[in-house]
């Protein structure tokens, strides 16, 4: 019996030929994340274990995002006690205000992760990895404290889904759409921990941002990763970013799937989901006349330059409609001033949005742009949850940058179509 | 006996041919200012006052810029109360979220305030807009109730301190040397519920954003206002803005001061305030080495135009020092798009500083770099209280763009000459 992408991964982290499903194995860590939420517990953990030093200054990474620029007295402290750590133990990669990005887009980015790599991160969405051919899981702040101090942890290896993609999208369509349709398909426990592996040819017409995207919400569909193959976008992508050497991983021939879905991308739609789950979707263009006072565009989902300029694209010489508040967030610093220099910004002021700084900030509710009661947002994010962006009583619409800036422009949930 | 500046157009606005300091009457309003913080408690006592619409939808004025973009669940609430209120008067300038600004940045810009008006705002900073020689002060939201409802309030006529400005700034000096210098010179309540008016030949060496900066501290001394006469800079200014018609009021040569003093502007050191009052100034060179943690460059006092230049001046090419946090924010989303055209929000981000969108944010301790304890803050700010900017054992230094630029990049306070 042969093994999955990830198995293969997994077994070679634990110094095993061969793993199986449902095995538990120690493997070791290439990198250990944490961030200005998950981080303090984590210390608070590393040190009842009475650990002294981290496994390796250089394999611990810490990024405030969350509730930064500090939201309030409570994350300043909270930033306090994890910047003294990364300070203390002399972490070569410590990120806050400034040098700053949203973690999971902060990190490939930065080279921090490469092809094969095992990467656990105290944050749910540290699975974006997947895009590069790594196995990226996200796990809880003791783990993550366990991880820090000895380099490796224990992981169940999981079972697999197959997904073999083909074709190429329609305009306008793109990542999110294409994982807002699997987890419709699949529902938000489709995936329940089991790997996500996508596979086919129609892979190489997805950008790496795209890829990211579909990553990044793997944990919405219940799974522990999702991955893709590397190709030559990935080696592209990489090339600029990092000159670690890295190991390629392929799945065996033989390798066993619990099931397997055809993902034919020319039929994938604009997808919006509805709330309170993730798995509500339904075609943007069967969205019924939903009006909206916010439109969030951003987050370690879709805060990467092929998002912003998507958005862009859509909100060029248009404008934000009366009354409705549309937040554009840049995934990190780079961003930011990529978007400055091809006159994104500028785009998204002239249409009467506002361009942030880096955060995390609305996505999980913590601030720059909360909801209040009765109120409802077209967001670029990744959970829809109740009360998950404000007041239990607001509604967030999860869809792409194209379709959150058509949104902008109409104030009810529309196509970039709809506004020729 | 002849009036001030600040007699005549309170004189006028009542009816009367003259008034004296000490005197109660009763004035017509230009204008009626409210935030997201205080209109929602202006509108509840309006709707005690059993009051039904506004006195006049063009001359009140919401803006929401304390706690926005929303920073939780009660700011989203506050704002929803706000919101309401402006669309169901259908208030002509209501700002938010997309074509918003703070508040006394922003109403400027707009041309909502020419020489002679008299404006109240629910807003301790009302009294910027003396710049433009107006009379403008802050008061409390049931006084904005009031003054929503009728169009006109009652004031006591104020004393007036003079301040015969002479001679140019030197390199680097701007309007918050200048008036950090004033405040530290009478302190705190050196101008209580006085006129501070500034005259001579001087006053031609200030841009209007200088002046802009010198208006809004007055209330840091105590003052009821601050006013600067009408000349040409004023007039070159409005000119864009503002098609109406205004009249210009210049003090009698026989007006009565209770004292008068000399500011020679080429004798203004860069100056810094240090904790807890705005009035404990020293210049900048003979600051001691306090390390900071933290820059805020922007908010009513200091997010304009000429603000950002200058610190973009000192910041260009130069790097933040290592973990210190510089936080750079607009005062507008006219000044944003104006500074993302020059290149200067560029030149922050390579420097290694965030640029947000407009808001109050730190400044009052609402969000977006909020001090943990012991931490220091060098601000561009107007008050350095205890707690001002986050818990209550964290310190403010108040002082200009440019000392605040210069702090960040040495990580003490310093001045742009210590940087060659």
């Amino acid at each position: 019996m042969g093994m999955t992408m990830t198995q293969k991964i997994l077994a070679d982290h634990a110094g095993k030929e061969l793993v199986t499903a449902g095995e538990l194995v120690e493997a070791n860590l290439d990198l250990v994340l944490g961030n200005d939420i998950t981080t303090p517990v984590a210390v608070s953990v590393f040190q009842k274990m009475e650990a002294t030093k981290v496994f390796d200054r250089k394999k611990v990474v810490v990024v405030h995002d969350h509730f930064t620029p500090n939201k309030d007295i409570q994350s300043a402290e909270q930033c306090r006690v994890s910047r003294n750590f990364a300070l203390e133990q002399d972490l070569e990669h410590f990120y806050e205000v400034g040098e700053m990005g949203i973690e999971h887009v902060l990190l490939p980015e930065k080279g921090l992760v490469i092809p094969g790599d095992v990467v656990i991160g105290a944050d749910s969405h540290t699975c974006t990895y997947g895009a590069l051919g790594a196995f990226s899981t996200g796990v809880g702040s003791t783990d993550m404290a366990g991880g820090m101090a000895l380099g490796k942890t224990w992981f169940r290896i999981p079972e697999a889904l197959k997904f073999e993609v083909t074709g190429k999208m329609q305009e306008w369509v793109s990542g999110k759409d294409v994982i807002l349709y699997i987890i419709g398909m699949i529902g938000v426990e489709g995936a329940r921990y089991k790997s996500m592996e996508y596979v086919g040819e129609g892979i190489q017409n997805l950008t790496m941002d795209d890829r990211f995207t579909i990553a990044n919400m793997a944990t919405e569909a219940g799974a522990k990763n999702g991955i893709f193959p590397v190709d030559e976008r990935t080696e592209a992508y990489l090339k600029e970013r990092s000159n670690r050497t890295y190991q390629v991983y392929q799945a065996d021939e033989d390798a066993e799937y619990e099931k397997t879905y055809q993902i034919n991308l020319s039929e994938i739609p604009l997808t919006v989901a509805y709330p309170h789950l993730p798995e509500n979707t339904r075609p943007v263009k069967e969205a019924k006349e939903v009006k909206i006072d916010q439109v969030v565009i951003g987050s370690c989902t879709n805060g990467r330059i092929d998002d912003l300029r998507m958005a862009a694209k859509v909100l060029k010489g248009k404008k934000v409609a009366k009354n409705l508040r549309c937040i554009v967030i840049p995934g990190s610093q780079q961003v930011h001033l990529q978007a400055v220099k091809e006159g994104l910004v500028e785009t998204f002021i002239e249409a009467g949005a506002v361009f942030t700084t880096a955060t995390c900030g609305p996505c999980l509710g913590g601030h720059t742009g909360i909801l209040g009661k009765g109120e409802r947002c077209v967001s670029t994010t990744n959970r829809n949850f109740v009360g998950r962006m404000g007041h239990t009583e607001s509604e967030v619409y999860l869809a792409s940058p194209a379709v959150a800036a058509a949104s902008a422009v109409t104030g009810k949930i529309s196509s970039p179509e709809d506004m020729v």
